[in-house]
């Protein structure tokens, strides 16, 4: 079972990563945690390149986040669901289809074929997408940003309307989560988002 | 003018790249030299994680090596031929062809295709295949060697095997030249590999 989140900066992902992995625990399950970029050694260095390491033509950051997470899914995610865990991951490849598909103008679908193949086509069983209005998002995250959370609202703006539009034509995997209420509220909702997928029991 | 070289370990390749920019120089052109992977700063820390940097997966690889070259070709190359500048690069996409895509297996068309996109699809005006014997080329290298040069000699028979495929494929760009010879010879064989590309006059 392949859970993944996205959603933009400040909507409370890692967050509700945590969360969710804490209540299917409950039930005795293998459930984990990991996130895009970073979650391998190689994939921490290129987060740094990305995130910190001065100019970065687009295609060259579409490119780097496939590399981090072609790795991150041969050696962490492919592994973690053969023995059986679930794992519930901080972005997947919908961030790269919005952030430079849409936001750097690079093309969704090349950005989608693109991961695809980074993959081999590994899709999410369920994806849920943490909404906040720019606002509340950029509030929370406050005024130390990286170099994609600078980048505006515009590009902002671009990122949350495709999510939306990647929810609203693949229903069966998305589902939408209004994620400017409270932790308790928002953490209810998310276990209801993924109730389906386990069937009724106590996921 | 875009003029590649390519070759295995220790063919010579560094030394002609140099040795076909002066020669070029001498009638005035100017003529900017670079390599792949590492010919930008980023690109220098992305060639770290590749050849020094631990595991990385077959398809992380091939992002990498692409992700180094979209950043090249779109701050480097694009904008010295812009200019009018001949460029001559240590390495290009053939060799993602050859070391990923045939000895890592990813499949030849694949990594073009993701390295066509990855350059907007810049092809070299004349590339120069300094082919050697694996022996030749091993004793050159000696014994200090990165993760790609340890590879075996199986990974390297294939990587020969298919720039000399790639080359009969395309007479009309490629080039191939015997590297086992002296420098000088070889230096001569490179010149008159690129005559025609400047209509007789002293290139």
């Amino acid at each position: 079972m392949f859970i993944t989140f996205e959603g933009g900066d400040g909507a409370g992902k890692s967050t509700h990563v945590e969360l969710l992995a804490e209540y299917l625990r409950e039930s005795g399950r293998e459930v984990v945690t990991t996130r895009e970029p970073g979650g391998t050694e190689l994939g921490r260095s290129i987060r740094e390149l990305i995130l910190y390491g001065g100019d970065v033509s687009p295609k060259a950051e579409a490119l780097l986040y496939a590399a981090d997470r072609a790795h991150h899914i041969a050696t962490v995610v492919r592994p973690a669901l053969a023995r059986g865990a679930v794992v519930v991951a901080d972005r997947y490849l919908d961030s790269s289809v919005a952030y430079q598909g849409v936001a750097r103008d690079l093309g969704p679908e090349e950005v989608r074929q693109l991961n695809v193949w980074a993959t081999d086509g590994l899709m999410p069983d369920r994806t849920i997408l943490l909404d906040v209005p720019l606002e509340v998002g950029s509030a929370r995250v406050g005024t130390t940003q990286d170099r994609i959370e600078a980048a505006g609202r515009e590009f902002h703006e671009a990122v949350r309307g495709e999510f939306l539009q990647l929810a609203s034509e693949d229903p069966a995997r998305w589902r939408i989560v209004d994620a400017s209420s409270d932790v308790d509220s928002v953490a209810g909702a998310v276990q209801a988002a993924v109730a389906d997928l386990f069937d009724g029991e106590h996921p």
